[in-house]
């Protein structure tokens, strides 16, 4: 890519940015276009809603949107502060030693827009140079820097989740147990069998269940082996989860109960073959869909050599040597073909997540969540080590950017538009956080290649224990943190149990309960056909 | 190997048998011997010990031996049902149609002996010949024949380890959790630590508890963060193991106390950056242990092949083209040297498990029993891939005999020699199931590629789905009985806790259970000074 074709496609970008802006605060006062806008409008009437949303405090943030608005928020924060870092290190001070460099030589300073992005990059580094302890140097204190944010970030967000559970007020799916594959004897109800079950083995803690019934096209009403079965105390509930149920593990398996909202009831429908054979689709389909993006990136990396598409397209020669037309298409349309094409992704892989079989729309949506990472990174690797770029700087900062790829599509908008329909109380943020790692030690393996290629091998041998370190850090930091994510102690369980012991109001709560986990599509139909999304819009919940 | 050699060596070892089992029989008469065979004496006066442990049902085994010595047992006759399948297969129907193959042709069947054992090997057989065809059906059914009887056996061993638990007496390790990472506030004993928390948190379970001393050369009885902490039933011994007890996941971890004789103290007396060196030092070791025997077993095969060692050794040559001395050096000294070396590795690797720091001595020889498998997997594979020999028959037949070589030199000795000081409950089984799996699976990977080296496509495609079931097989397997032999479950626990509630025995097993587990090094002392063996002779234990 030559320089003066990136300068375009910045400029185009920021014109593209401050048109729509423009557009949107003169439209969307305009009467004619109050119903597009009016959800957002309660929220940020005066004032322009992007600088509300940035001003809020945690403790805004937390009343609109949980616990896991506020992780999301602290990802974007700690994205942001990362790249900020890399990019300090990156532009202050290795980007000039990288153009000061001579091992790419014969540069004419007046014709600097036309010449390649490689000359601020490592391959302009003379080999051998001891200016290379520089790029060495940044790696590890690059390394140093994520990690101390990674570590207070889990600190912070496990603490907060620790609080988050004991000043909830009692929610179902914290007395709740799904039971699934609930062996039933000639003649005997699913409903008998359970009861007669938990009021053998929990005497003391059952108090009701709620039987799933199918509610597949044709087969209604039928009687499936799974119910929702409710206990009198979270410690109760959590006795029944950890601890095997029958000698033979194939039965009475039971799982956390989802938030009743977040129930996912299409699962009931299909049988266990049906989710085993969606199951080997979606492997499948998953590794095609990454060999088409790869054929994709390919061809769009192929754009950004001008020679090669003049090769390609012959007869294209004529017009793609019009200066503005070249930098066009050198430098803006491969992003805008890549980001067209990315932006297909998500949507795939959350039908992919769906067919796998999960509980629950937050199950779907984190299993989706973590295949656009594995995606993004894979693609993001090959990409650059198939079109020969692996030297580039772009490489020494790209792996950062995934957890703000991540997080960028969403904060922003959780004031305004939406309100979420479940919390998961942070559990995105152990993703956030093995990617990072994972991100790191990419980093570290690409370093060592590059300072083996750039003939210094010691700095490849004393890279060496960095990603060493990285995954000890890791290790550290899943025995600390991660169990809080998974599961609540027995110290918050019966502290929390014994708070709430003798509120008047459990009563109440607990005559809900029995009725809470309750398919929509068994009910009286109340609300619009699209309530398979997991998001609706802010005023229908006021 | 020439063939004739293989013959001495079969001749040289028959012989050494029957010497040395005569030997026995005669000299365990002689009075001058009977102090070294006396513990063997009560057991087999009359006729020879080694029909008498053939002819013992499994009520027997399990009386002297308890659960894990039936599971030896079964071990054994598993094994030696794949090797009689295989052996059928082989030399049944492999073999002839091997030796009657043309393709390593010139063969003077007046001068068999001296012929290569290649022409019984699958080598022998015409690239591409419809013959293969047999090769290929043989996988397919051995692999059948082995998944049954995995089946059958895990099946039948899980059943008889509920059985075993439904029907022991009541046992200390049931009732017993080992705390560590007791966290301790100033002024505070760990003792009254202990004793607040599972007063709070398990006010209906908990009965007492027993702080671990540690026993180190100077530091003597200091006040270690660990203790056994004694429940008044089973199941509440399983709460507080299976829900995590803390906020803080790195405090007050809870797990299964090992049996009380089971118990290895000097766990306690290493701090916990000491196991992480210890850790780290085992990891090398084993990795440059590896490397050693690799070279052995590379000079080893080398002296297989005369030319090859008469290039090595030139002095030698004379006394190398003496028939016998060439018979003896490629038939029997490689097996004779392998055989020397192998025996030392298991004591080297029971020493690297020790180094790891388990808690108990079963865990220790559970995990030295993984890494023999792991060993021996790897230089049987590697070392037969070196040498050059991976097209012959012994790789079809090898992997299928480590299961046999972990068990053939445990059964037999059981009731005769010693008496074990612990039962693990027959978890020894799974170690072989994954063991015999993964030797299936790579059969199948190298059948794939003898396939594609002689010529056989079809057939190599046709193979590609059985590693894919073998390894779903596994996971079936895994999830229908391999939690049993991690945990009980809450109906077998709630049962048995129900069943003796009320017999009057328990009064006595309670008053007992708070001594039991006591550091033998703080008793007086009353045993030999080996005690750090798990078994002991019989004698002094009856």
């Amino acid at each position: 890519m030559i320089l003066s074709a990136l300068a375009t496609s910045v400029g185009i970008n920021l014109a593209l940015t401050v048109l729509l802006a423009g557009a949107y605060t003169l439209l969307r006062r305009r009467p004619a276009y109050v119903e597009v806008y009016s959800p957002r409008r309660p929220y940020a009437p005066l004032e322009p809603w992007l600088c509300a949303a940035w001003r809020r405090s945690e403790e805004d943030i937390h009343a609109a949107a949980g616990l896991d608005g506020v992780v999301f928020v602290r990802i974007f924060v700690f994205s942001i502060r990362v790249f900020t870092a890399a990019v300090v290190l990156g532009v202050g001070v290795l980007l000039p030693v990288n153009f000061l460099g001579d091992q790419l030589r014969n540069i004419d300073f007046h014709d600097l827009p036309n010449k390649s992005v490689d000359l601020f990059s490592i391959s302009n580094v003379q080999d051998g140079s001891k200016k290379l302890w520089l790029h060495f140097s940044a790696v590890y204190i690059l390394t140093g820097i994520a990690c101390y944010l990674l570590y207070r970030e889990y600190k912070y967000i496990s603490g907060k989740r620790l609080d988050y559970f004991m000043t909830s007020k009692p929610l179902p799916q914290h007395f709740t147990v799904l039971v699934r594959a609930i062996p039933v004897s000639e003649g005997v109800s699913v409903s008998d069998a359970v009861d007669k079950f938990f009021k053998e083995y929990h005497p003391s803690t059952y108090l009701s269940h709620t039987v799933v019934h199918e509610t597949g096209k044709l087969r209604r009403l039928l009687e499936i082996p799974a119910a929702f079965v409710a206990f009198k105390t979270r410690y109760g509930a959590a006795n029944a989860i950890y601890i095997r149920q029958s000698d033979n593990p194939t039965e009475w398996q039971t799982e956390h109960a989802p938030d009743p909202h977040d129930v996912y009831w299409s699962f009931f429908s299909t049988s266990f073959m049906e989710r085993w054979i969606s199951k080997f689709i979606v492997f499948v389909a998953s590794i095609l869909l990454i060999l088409v993006f790869l054929l994709v990136v390919v061809f769009v990396q192929g754009l950004t050599y001008l020679e090669q598409l003049e090769k390609w397209l012959p007869f294209l020669k004529n017009i793609l040597e019009i200066a503005v037309v070249s930098q066009l298409v050198t430098g803006y349309l491969p992003s805008v073909i890549l980001l067209l094409v990315s932006s297909c992704v998500p949507s795939i892989m959350k039908l992919f997540s769906t067919m796998q079989g999960f509980v629950s729309v937050s199950g779907i949506e984190r299993s989706a969540c973590n295949k656009m990472l594995r995606f993004t990174i894979w693609t993001v690797f090959f990409a650059n080590v198939l079109s020969g770029s692996a030297l580039g700087l772009d490489i020494f900062l790209d792996p950062k950017e995934i957890p703000s790829r991540l997080a960028v599509v969403v904060p922003a908008q959780l004031f305004n538009v939406y309100s979420p329909k479940y919390d998961t109380g942070g559990r995105f943020w152990p993703i956030v956080h093995s990617t990072t790692i994972f991100s790191l030690v990419l980093l570290h393996i690409i370093a060592i290649g590059v300072f083996g290629l750039k003939k210094l091998p010691l700095a490849s041998s004393l890279l060496v224990p960095l990603p060493v370190l990285t995954l000890l850090f890791n290790e550290f930091c899943r025995k600390r943190f991660l169990p809080i994510f998974e599961a609540y102690s027995s110290e918050s369980l019966i502290k929390k149990d014994r708070e709430e012991q003798s509120k008047p109001e459990m009563t109440e709560f607990f005559n809900n309960l029995a009725t809470a986990y309750c398919d929509p599509a068994l009910k009286p139909i109340q609300r619009s056909s699209n309530s398979d999304e997991h998001t609706a819009p802010l005023l229908s919940s006021s």
